[in-house]
């Protein structure tokens, strides 16, 4: 009833891993009936000083030593990044060891062809940890809703990003000091392009709309921005028409095919996401038999991000000591991806004007005559200093691009000073 | 690749279930890459009117053929109740077919033995729909946290009395009256004990600490207070001291073992479950590593319902069809129950009260004279109709109950007018 365990990567979630491997090994063959022997953990430098001590002979530099040494019947990949980890990760499935990975990078990319690898060899490739951190989403998407027709996920999945817009509604802080401060507090990195960017959220929300539709949804699938560009000023116009920002990861199957894409976005303030603050991350389901559930915890850190780990290494460990053919968790159909363009959105526009009679009907005009529609006006000041907010009616994005386009080469309009998604009430 | 399905019980659930399977079969076929073919609908009366047609030979009044058929090869059981459910769930087990069930009630009275029967014979029994709904909820608890020192899980499993709480939060209505509205609108039944008096949510209660802490809770283990005796003035009051009612589930593992309750809890208004209205329920689990997990979404309901069975069913039959040995998902260890006594609690005390010079002294000499020290205190009113709101510290429940006992002999207290538990801010 033991199962050797291999780990590749000893950064902060490995290392958290591999020290409750050691240190919780009687609490969890109590609770879960098996025992796991951690037998070796896969490091980048041999000599560097880490926060726990590991056994003789458990720390080593060569991975693929890892993957193919005999005792070691599970292997965990935790080295982030596209290479050396998917090689290996393809290698021990093809070998017939079951793998847990929280790669999200990696699983956004090449999940199908892995899945693939691990159902023809009769194995499981798990990766709860891969979106959500410690909360269980990825299981209940592709298992417990397996029968359920997702309409939308809507997920906050990047916590960097959440912290630095929950500090900019708060304190009205601008978005340079507020990353700043992430990056004080270790919630952002020195260099945080993965994240304000969204091509993070991008990949988990390629992963979310994989299982939920059971299409296969590549990273590069995903239409992304980030949040780079968000002003203090808009989030506080925003907050006075009942929104705030998010960088919401957004998948949609309304039946003329999937759309997935990241983007800032300004929910109304009574949406069960709106609570999510700070690094806390959360998805939303919806489906015409579920309604809407929401799933909220901690979206990243080494002990949470462990947990997850944990549960896939114990479930893939009872597979293995049942001595099954591991039956297929998801699996992917046709279903037909849909250009963004297409898509109906919403938006916020604020628009800098000279405020003289004719104007409005003017930009009026100019967004009615795109096929686009308002949904309320507001005007700021007078004179030289006129500001218009607009949201406007649902209409496809492609629409929307023109109409802006058009606003921005209009005289009267000095300049289209923002424009941002947004999700309408439901 | 097909597998035959026969459903016993021919409800709310059952029926929406069995349509489903019917009308959406090759959906289901096409993202879950199997076929369910519904063999049996097992119905009470043949001849009732029903809202949906079948074929010819599915509806029939005799369960025991169901399970005993050749041709069905995974039973459903959503007939509720202990018997006959209980002996035909045990009976398909024990001949190896994997069993779906919704039934809270039997699970929470017979799970263990129903588990290991399953075990015995290498099949699944699986019951996501008898908690919460289309939440998943059971197996993020059993699987995906099966790694994680979970020390408290807080639910609100229960939508009759949570849509009743919320009108009387938002209504200042009387028990009665929301009652009556329930009823009217079908969120209440017209016998309401089982709901109102905790009794579902007690059920639910054991199911859920049993799979967190991995020792076996029966429902006769939960200690229960309904809803029933709470009144619209202490939710007014409790409403100024920062708190609302819920009937709320308590499991904890204090590490001195486990103790699981249902009762009318106060909990502070900026509480993630105080968020959680109406028929809606919502389950909170904390742990030293994954901190706080939110599950939330609609707790009851034939669509939502059959969406949480019909997700077991695909997985039980993935698994059928890969013709393995099922490995065990959860596992009962040792483990011991704690007395509710020794658990600490905190309370909202309202005294009626004599309005005279020394009153308080002898109220707060009582309070501490039984080991329980006071949080808060509030006076409203004078003279003849003096009301003091005490919320405590937390101390052993049995201490609480004693000094609640000798408030009640005092003469300056007229009545102890209300006493209602609370959970203190985390």
């Amino acid at each position: 009833m033991t199962v050797g365990v291999g780990i590749l990567g000893g950064g902060t979630v490995g290392g958290a891993l591999a020290h409750r491997l050691l240190t919780e090994r009687q609490a969890i063959a109590d609770k879960a009936g098996l025992s796991l022997d951690l037998r070796y953990l896969a490091v980048r430098e041999l000599g560097k000083p880490r926060p726990y001590a590991f056994p003789a002979g458990v720390l080593t530099d060569r991975p693929e030593d890892v993957v193919n040494d005999p005792s070691v019947n599970l292997v965990v990949e935790l080295m982030g990044g596209m290479e050396p980890a998917g090689d290996l990760v393809l290698q021990a499935l093809k070998s017939g060891k079951p793998v847990v990975t929280a790669n999200k990078e990696l699983v956004a990319a090449r999940g199908k062809e892995l899945i693939e690898a691990a159902e023809a060899s009769g194995v499981s490739l798990l990766f709860e940890a891969a979106v959500g951190g410690a909360i269980p989403i990825i299981r209940p998407l592709s298992e417990s809703l397996a029968g359920e027709r997702i309409s939308e996920v809507l997920g906050i999945v990047n916590g960097t990003t959440n912290y630095i817009l929950t500090q900019m509604c708060d304190n009205g802080a601008p978005y340079s000091s507020a990353l700043a401060k992430a990056q004080d507090l270790g919630y952002a990195e020195a260099d945080p392009t993965a994240d304000v960017s969204g091509g993070d959220a991008a990949s988990k929300a390629a992963i979310l709309a994989s299982l939920s539709f059971g299409t296969w949804v590549g990273s590069e699938d995903v239409y992304r921005e980030g949040i780079e560009d968000l002003l203090a000023i808009d989030i506080s116009y925003a907050a006075d028409l009942g929104y705030l920002p998010k960088l919401l990861a957004v998948a949609s199957d309304t039946g003329e095919g999937v759309s997935v894409r990241v983007h800032t976005t300004l929910i109304p303030s009574d949406h069960p996401l709106a609570t999510v603050r700070g690094s806390q991350n959360a998805v939303y389901v919806k489906g015409p038999d579920v309604d809407e559930l929401l799933f909220a915890g901690p979206g990243a850190g080494g002990d949470p991000t462990a947990t997850a780990v944990l549960g896939d290494i114990i479930t893939s460990s009872r597979e293995l000591l049942a001595g099954a053919q591991v039956p297929p968790r998801v699996r992917f159909g046709p279903g037909r991806l849909r250009a963004f363009e297409e898509v109906e959105t919403s938006w916020y526009l604020r628009l800098e004007v000279m405020d003289k009679p004719g104007v409005l009907a003017q930009i009026a005009a100019t967004i009615g005559g795109n096929a686009v529609s308002i949904e309320s006006m507001v005007q700021l000041g007078r004179d030289d200093e006129a500001t218009l907010l607009f949201i406007t009616h649902p209409s496809p994005e492609a629409d929307h691009r023109k109409a802006i386009a058009a606003l921005g080469e209009l005289d009267v309009v000095r300049q289209v000073a923002a424009a941002i998604r947004v999700l309408p009430p439901t």
